[in-house]
């Protein structure tokens, strides 16, 4: 297509993107929608009903008692505003207790899912985005562990509707870790010390797990976090194991029978087990879980961290409701897990989802054009009428071809004689009337 | 549901949204859903493929040449960055001249549709949000009339597809519009203030219009103005009379061309004519409108406004590229859609999409509550299983009324005794074994 070059003016403007965001040009978006259509069906099924949160909250409200959350944050000022006090969401999750607390008549337990984007302000460092879209879905109101259960069922059936076979669900409790430093004989205010070191262990491996541990506490107290991480085995000896270990510990015990629970339920929906198991180095970043925890890798990209993951929350609502409000959740990172996707090459690209080019061949045809387009339309098939400045034959074959656009329909002076309409399929190169 | 009262915390933070956002609760998003899903189904029928772009923009690329903009405008401000360059866009159009600037490689012409969140920084006002959804649709490198019309058609298709009839698509061409202080007698740097006022006719009718003239125009002008509003009649012969009245004027005749072959084109497509019609105080509030401008009313609610709008802007992309691309497209208000179309009352809302709660009534039966749960889901049929903490019968049955659900499954013991599953129908209160 010839362009009009009117010459470059000066004060043009450079059209780059700020740091840390990217575009999601049409082939990947359409991969995208295709994917998030299919998550969204799942939760429905699952009975999950939908609920959007504005994507500005007062900053007060998203950092609540965690101040380290501070530094995850894009403030927003509007225009006439002095100061700001409102900031961009960082999960989805604060907005939900948020919500409930504001709406208490919602009847519970109250069950949502929401997919959207979050943002992260912190500065941008090489292959992390500042914006990425989350699906998440929760179950507010009830500490029942069939609530973690159909949680831990539905991150299941979602992989399962996707295709995806190879993905293993880590289950952990919070319960049981809180136990370590009374078994392992550390202060609790050294908890989080040891949780960070523990939740690299799909990292470094267990070496790396020993010998950062050994940096800042004694070989008593290493050998025995190495003894609890080492436990292996099928489920319930495992839990068995634990028990053992901890014994005496009522907290560890809840958490152990929690998981027992959980264990049971998963056998009855039918979650094959080789799709999850216990795993006592998962524990989630976030302070605020309090209960079972869950993270999910793709076993052939486990380098790409989890993809689906949450845990049970039930203080999160007292900082806005006063009252305890138990909830369970997950979330879907979606970019992370295209791009994990991606690496197993898994994905089907294509340029558009447009299925035929009606050819503008003869403007005494456009009446014919109009009315083809319309029936093809009618009957749900994506049709765009050739629609550039440039009405060369070649040049109207070239964009089919580089919009990867599989049919074209021919009608012209030749066709309309013969009454009859030609489609040519551009990838066989065949031509029908 | 009995709730554990822990006593009200004394920090607890207050559950508020800033001033000027709102929440979508789940009756209102499963309308919205439904509602984006045809209106993505239709964009697709047309050959438009989706795009995403990030929410937050470098200021300057916002801004651009219209200073005007600034005032719309949300500051973005990530934890570690000094200060702001970057904000939250305040619509679709812009970004996509940007991404097509950075992307040049696209083939042309580029069919586009973005449905998406746009943020207004402008102080809170009653009845005024600050964050809605917009679906965009626009095709870039094209400057045939045959791409209006299809924008036009789309958006007829789009309110046809989602069962809407009363709508009228207002169309009017800025070229005509640039004619006025010719015909007229004001100078050029006046039309703006004349177009301000002619845009208001809907809401203060055609006196209301001559009133206001009157104090910033003499009343020749005032007089010219009117008889070009007044012009009335049939499309042919409406452009007949601007033909007749604004003689001599080549813009102005370019303009009347284009809406004639615009005519011709949505009778061969198909477009009913009673939902569109030539409307010369038609204007469209941005500066960047070139040629032909759309505007969409409900007829049964046009207090409301335009809910679908758009034109064609020949110049936008130059200020990125540096290169005359000439591009046209609309942008549907979903927001603004769905308040008309409940002010009309053509929305049915329910609170969940769920169909089926399965009562927890014996734990000794969990195992069944699960497959009967997978079973249903399988099918298709929105299943939850009930989890409240208080499992009383009359608290189970409760919680379905409340939520709305409007099927129950009872599978106690009774009906395991007897190798049925009892069905109860809320609404009908009728039980089927």
């Amino acid at each position: 297509m010839p362009k009009k070059k009117q010459g470059v003016k000066k004060d043009r403007i450079s059209p780059n993107l700020p740091g840390g965001f990217r575009d999601t040009p049409p082939a990947d978006a359409l991969i995208k929608n295709r994917l998030l259509e299919k998550v969204r069906k799942t939760f429905e099924d699952f009975g999950f009903d939908p609920l959007e949160t504005p994507a500005i909250e007062r900053t007060e409200v998203l950092i609540g008692s965690e101040q380290e959350s501070k530094k995850l944050i894009f403030n927003v000022k509007g225009s006439q505003e002095k100061k700001s006090d409102t900031s961009l969401r960082f999960d989805l999750t604060v907005p939900l207790a948020r919500f409930l607390s504001a709406n208490p008549e919602y009847p519970k337990p109250f069950k949502r899912y929401q997919i959207g984007n979050v943002w992260r302000g912190e500065s941008p460092q090489a292959g992390r985005y500042r914006e990425f879209t989350q699906a998440d879905i929760d179950i507010v109101g009830t500490s029942s562990m069939e609530a973690d259960t159909e949680i831990i069922a539905l991150m299941y059936q979602t992989f399962i509707n996707l295709g995806i076979q190879n993905f293993l669900i880590k289950i952990n409790n919070r319960k049981i870790l809180n136990g370590l430093p009374k078994f392992a004989g550390f202060p609790e205010s050294k908890l989080w010390d040891v949780l960070r070191v523990i939740d690299k262990r799909d990292k470094i491996g267990q070496e790396g797990v020993e010998k950062e541990l050994g940096k800042n506490f004694s070989k008593k107290i290493s050998a025995k976090i190495i003894q609890f991480l080492e436990i292996s085995g099928e489920t319930s000896s495992k839990l068995e194991a634990v028990r053992k270990l901890f014994s005496g510990s009522s907290i560890v015990e809840e958490g152990i029978r929690e998981l027992e629970e959980i264990s049971q339920n998963l056998a009855s929906y039918g979650v094959k087990s080789e799709n999850w198991k216990i795993d006592f180095a998962t524990v989630r970043g976030l302070g605020y879980y309090t209960g079972p925890v869950f993270e999910t890798i793709l076993t052939k990209a486990p380098e790409l961290g989890s993809v689906f993951s949450g845990g049970r929350y039930d203080n999160l609502l007292a900082s806005f409701s006063g009252q305890k409000i138990p909830a369970v959740g997950t979330s879907l990172g979606v970019d992370r897990l295209i791009a994990a996707l991606d690496k197993l090459n898994l994905l089907k690209r294509k340029a558009t989802s447009t299925k035929v080019l009606i050819l503008n061949l003869a403007p005494n045809l456009k009446k014919e054009y109009f009315t083809f387009a319309r029936i093809l339309r009618d009957a749900s098939i994506n049709t765009a009428l050739y629609l550039g400045d440039d009405r060369a034959f070649q040049a109207q074959l070239a964009y089919a071809a580089k919009k990867e656009i599989p049919f074209v329909l021919l009608y012209g002076d030749a066709e309309r004689a013969k009454n009859v309409v030609a489609i040519k399929n551009l990838i066989t190169r065949q031509q029908q009337e």
